[in-house]
């Protein structure tokens, strides 16, 4: 559906504090919200010496580009649960000492989250996966994405005596789920899944099986995987290759997947509209996965090669901002001859942050994490980015260019302009610090100060995904799967307050 | 009411792995539950620069014997609430840096806790304050004491679609609350109150006031205080002191109180049938406390005297354990007039314990403790201590006065022989590992190596408290404010093996 | 020697900054700047499945007292040397993790240190124990004590190419002994000995021995033991008796004692001139402790005693500041017949230090350590501690007794004033901070808002002490050891800016 | 000068423990040992509100790639020194409280260094830089590189008495500058430089100079750059651009460098006899430098162009192995016509490693760092990397290129076979751990399973350079700056035993 008119829309967009966001003025990209990983193994793999709680560590590790605000692991055997999680990245949290804590006897059940977290504070009631105890047992459940509705159903839910001790999304199904008490876990679901709107992956296990389902939209990943005569849900396909299992097929939007004992069942419990979110080709996904039966490296390579096309230019050099332009630049070089190289050395400790920084250590950031080479010296530059977000990361680059000795510095950014908010589970900024929303490309070119700025076309974003629908709400306003209603910035404000309780 | 005989018996009690207890063996001493603090104060009091949160801080360090597994701090202003909560000691939990969290703009009401988990291993979701969002707003609740019916309310409210994230008390009485969804916070509480059975001091805010509350038997202390033109509660008055605050009186056994912008309310919700529990004054509570209307130390020093007059002996030197049997000892020594001397040192560390301590630190922790001095060279000894839980501690330190030249060792308690366990909140051992519980008061003096051995009688003890009525359970097993019924040892070990998940 | 008169001997003091010293204002008492620990053994120790570092660790746990700030173990095997320290107390440094790297096969020499600075602030390189590699090997060493001429031995040694990288006496001293290059580490050390002026012990090991040695003053105390058939080196016996050791004998003043596998071989390299600190028995030694023949608690008794004799006063209660002053308060009310009782309930969380607190929990340090009992309530109280430095930390509970209701408080302090600075490895205040320094005893009394106030004479210590000669040089200025000349206000000044580089 | 024949070479290696090394088997490349930086800035740099500190943090974070085990920061005013140095990361290291404690009023002199230890365990001890007090005041030194005849000239000085409490090799400099007692800081330093062997740059500092040197052959880079009326010294250019000081020129190898209130000095102390490491271009100098006249990035590309002449393959697509092997990738493609691709997607936490990791973990390090892309499928590749040291690492990312569908993997890499240790502060591995030192090129084909394996020649590298002379050593054995004589496997093993005690 259309949003309404410009001027009446700002009201729908979240309150957030951007000052307080962890690092987000350094980086300026959109931030993913989430990633998934789920298993049910048969007894035979805990009795050959299979190890639960390092599988789930090794397929978050494998999902940490997903969210890097905190993680956890919850695991089962026949007999009991344990979780653990906190806030952090896997390689922090989940040290040895941890992990032992997870090391059931016949432990073949897990679940693992990575989550990057869309309210102004670091959270850690909000960590997940999320247990609770019900009349369904002992429950633990994970989600990527957003339900659009979470803010009518808990004020429902609250109405009728309900209590919420996180602001998470996860809580709402969670509730939804068991307030079916005389329905069993699968049907309970199925029942929640209808009932929530937006867009979402969710995992979902007791300690008999576990649940894996997608909106019906499919706006999110959501891939299965077999193992050792198991299954295995994840957000990426990535996940699967490091711990070995077998690709086996993308969950479909509006399916839910029950793996236990009996072995897998599949339900499409809604009917598919599929539009998966566009910028998991273009920035989130991981270049060696493939989603929805499309390669995102490819992609990639083919938005690069569509830019070339669209916005030619006479250069001497193709370069791409690492890492993620770095294969659409690729692609341009190949469409338009000039020669590729590598203009920016990343540092290996760009990722590590200065703990407290002052701002004059803010303001450097860019020149800590990046420095031009030696490529660009005399030299008309191409330089190609999957996105711009604020702008503000990309006006110190092709400073810094220029400064290196380029002579002239063309932007080609491999997807269109971002205008909207995303309702379902990306953080891109507040709207009026998105540069598109409040300038025109000319004036984006002059700000960032490149000679000239080019962004692909919407037509030609979605030739290169080559997918039949695609979820482009960001760029065109346009949200297949609902939005947020009648907030009013006071509301909002409420919300944000009422959320900081949970520290 | 009275127990089943012995044998019947053993399955009521709970599940516990004494090897993971927290310093069990070697304190040896029962442990008390938890600390609260609560306080309303008009607005004056932030204008003035009132800081609440170090207010909290102050009231909870005070109240630190009380708990020392975890702790917590909840304030509120009229627009935000703000809790940060820990495992640890309250200096370790309150840094500098976390207080700064709590400092909002016009804080002036808050909530402060500090817990010794009665479960087998330390879980920090089961810190108090819980803090959740139901119909009434946001709620912030801490408690001491133990609600015996808490599994079958939990069980009920689970069928009803209710979810459960911790194991803690707390989560059912404020469930109990919000089903009262049609009620205001303080008729909700009335009613909750009225459902729950056991013995508990609870204290709950929201944004606009703060409610303290106490069983109707008033196993558990509760004291108000005054403090710049607003109100105090807390579980003894030494936390009312610290603070400044004016000590006004206890807090009645079922009675409610209501703190809010409109003044002070008492609500005498349920019948007092006022038996408090007899340890706070053998053991628990401060020396400087004054509880129900007697002195701490003054009972202490008359218990020692009655014990004198109940087990005299000739000897040369009264000496007491550090620091509990210190002044039953001065007491001892005064009605016997054998001269009182320290005759053990007390090293200042003895609360810091070795981090993953080996089995042989363990077994020298009384020793590192505690030493002879030259007082009990040569002498026969009367040895005080308040209480005799396993009685390995005991033994430990006989064995170290002979060695340092002891004549005779006569041990005397200024307590009766522990037999059953508290359902009330207190912590003693299970039932099997309490020396009174198995052996003869021979035996026991037997296993501890002493010359003789005494303990006060249960008429001793209630002519020194000089109370009415109290709860003397532990003793004589007679539960003034009931009991859990039909656990069976299976329910139990399941319950326990549940508890484990929420880590 | 004497000291020049009085207005001459400001310059003398040590440069230091009170406001950053470490808890100084709270606990307001002399500090004892470090514990020493040693021992050599027989293999058989080793084989029979002793461990070394364990013995090392209980060594200093014991002597924590003795200093705070740091601690370190070294140990040795035939074959290797380990050294573990950091900043903080035992508990806190050595974890399991930290001893299993000093667990050596064959380890069966070690060094502790406790260690608590004098300097401004607090200093990871000068941790002890000090290893150096030198002529004679590997050598480490832990010293109790100050050199009074450890600056001009560092200039001499600076001159000659030295270089310094802490500010520690004990690199001095391992200076010294390296530069006899053509000797072996005992007569090396024995002409060390020599040069070196001040109260000091010292141990000091290589691979082969432990060297332990007392300046011929011996001031700073320092006892032999037996263990398992080798021998042991402690500041005080309690660390002989936690391990198990035999007590032997003290070291004499100006012997050297070398333990190796050729046995134990004594060296009375110095004439003695015994004249041991006073200060060990009227505060710093634990009351479990016999030093040169004098036990500890006895002395206390009788210092308790003597004050009564010389002070008497008309009084319902005798009660002692906890724990320094309660064997002296026995001991007064023995004497004077006023009854004995706990006027001051100590709070067990008393030495956990809130970190980075503010000024307003600073001014309730006190009040949050000590808080006064009924025991006081309409009574006539003498309040007996060992000393006063400053006076605040005395002013505030004479304050806290009148207000929980004591009619008069009559202050007796069981040592002489204080009104001069120690050269000898004790740290009580700059000169001018010294309440009896700059104050008459009645103005000191008005000060605090004592009823009455008396000390201990100096002939009343004495005999109270039954030692032939002791330093009580900070009550007289009479420095037995001599003390350290020709300083300005300006060198002093420099020698602290100097120091923190090492940070 | 050459070394004897391949057997008896052997004992000379230095002794290790492979084993314990941070991360060896994962990354199996060799590791540089240090990066140095220094300033010295007038007084109105302070006066404009600069900050010494955070320009020592941002050089030596641009640098932390020489160096990830330990970091310092020393910085002095004309008053004071001050220093702060651990084991960890820059962004672990200093924190914001860290770095205040390093904000002197007046600070306008500092030194950074960054370290990767050689020796077989991380030591605190050796972080640097070294600070002393010496006969010259108070001196700091950090250096990169290494003095083979440290030991000679260690025990030459203990001889005569001098003590040594690191196993840094600064220490022995800094005892050789202090020994020379009548003459200024920068005589003798000149004398000592002349006394030391080896390869190594220097920088070292007092309360008004800083000193920057390089060994006679410039083994080791050192760059000379100006800011603000004031000159600084650093590893790297990319440590200039990062505080926006402007490149100046190398220091030449043999010269001495005093920057002070008088200005610039240069002392042409020895003669030069210029060859810098070849390593330096081939994989340790961030793409971003150039040293002694060369880019770094410009000489990759051209190793790659040279290697494709070399070793030329019918092929479809060339790939690197991130980050090291990409630029020659892109030279190889160049000469070669075979385009260009990302094969491998490199995990943005490749770096973060697990704690404490299990050997299933440990095995999987290269699966989670690298993954291959869609690039590589059904594809004839070829796989450039900058080096082989183990093979270990390659043999798994070339069979993680057949997995991924690739039908050849033709390895090429730009550097030729790493045969001899460097004794110049480059950290390759044991000798008998280097593949090419015991294996045939086709025998490492064969271990890494590669379809054709071929290395760039040495004088195809010399061509690349473009550098008169460069240190091949690790390649051919001709070590240009000597190497330590005479050392036995038994005095090895004595002095790595040694080395232990300074933890």
């Amino acid at each position: 559906m259309n949003l309404p008119p410009h001027d009446d829309r700002l009201e729908l967009e979240r309150a957030r504090e951007p000052s307080t966001r962890h690092d987000e003025a350094c980086d300026d990209k959109p931030h993913e919200e989430c990633g998934v990983f789920g298993a049910h193994l048969p007894s035979s793999f805990y009795d050959k010496g299979g190890d639960i709680a390092t599988l789930c560590q090794l397929g978050i590790f494998a999902l940490q580009h997903r969210g890097q605000e905190s993680c956890g692991i919850c695991v089962a055997s026949d007999d009991e649960i344990r979780i653990e999680k906190d806030m952090g990245i896997v390689t922090e949290v989940f040290t040895e000492e941890r992990l032992a804590k997870l090391r059931l006897p016949g432990g073949r059940i897990g679940l693992g989250h990575t989550r990057y977290s869309t309210t102004g504070s670091s959270l850690r009631f909000n960590a997940q996966p999320l247990t609770v105890r019900s009349n369904k047992g002992l429950l633990a459940l994970a989600h990527n994405g957003n339900f659009t509705n979470a803010r009518e159903l808990r004020n429902r839910m609250l109405g009728e005596g309900a209590v919420f001790q996180t602001t998470n999304d996860s809580e709402v199904m969670i509730n939804l789920i068991a307030r079916y008490s005389h329905l069993d876990l699968r049907q309970a679901t199925e029942l929640a899944m209808g009932e929530l709107e937006g867009g979402f992956s969710v995992v979902l296990m007791d300690r008999r099986s576990v649940i894996g389902l997608r909106d019906r939209n499919g706006v999110r990943p959501l891939v299965l995987g077999s193992l050792a005569g198991g299954w295995v849900f994840a957000s990426e396909p990535s996940a699967l290759q490091v711990i070995g299992a077998r690709f086996v097929r993308d969950v479909r939007p509006g399916e839910l997947l029950v793996a236990d004992d009996a072995g897998l069942h599949s339900y499409q419990v809604l009917d598919p509209q599929p539009t998966p979110c566009a910028f998991e080709w273009i920035y989130f996904a991981r270049g060696d996965s493939r989603l929805d039966g499309v390669d995102v490296h490819d992609s990639r390579i083919r938005m690069g090669r569509q830019l070339a096309l669209e916005a030619p230019v006479a250069a001497d050099v193709v370069v791409g901002v690492p890492d993620s332009g770095l294969a659409a630049a690729i692609g341009f070089s190949r469409a338009s001859g000039v020669p590729y190289d590598i203009g920016l050395y990343k540092s290996p400790y760009a990722g590590r942050t200065f703990i407290n920084p002052t701002q004059a250590l803010r303001d450097l950031k860019v020149r800590l994490k990046l420095a031009p080479t030696n490529a660009v010296q005399g030299k008309r530059v191409v330089l190609v980015d999957d996105s711009i977000v604020r702008g503000t990361t990309s006006g110190r680059i092709v400073q810094m260019l220029f400064e290196a000795g380029a002579l002239e510095v063309h932007f080609r950014v491999s997807s269109p302009p971002i205008r909207y908010p995303c309702y379902y589970g990306i953080d891109t900024a507040a709207r009026q610090e998105l540069a598109a929303a409040t300038m025109s490309i000319e004036q984006i070119r002059d700000r960032i100060g490149a000679t000239s700025l080019a962004f692909l076309s919407e037509a030609g974003l979605k030739r290169s995904l080559q997918l039949a629908n695609t979820c482009l709400a960001c760029f065109n306003g346009h949200y297949p799967a609902g939005h947020p209603g009648e907030e009013t910035p006071e509301s909002l404000a409420a919300a944000a307050r009422e959320e900081r309780v949970f520290a």
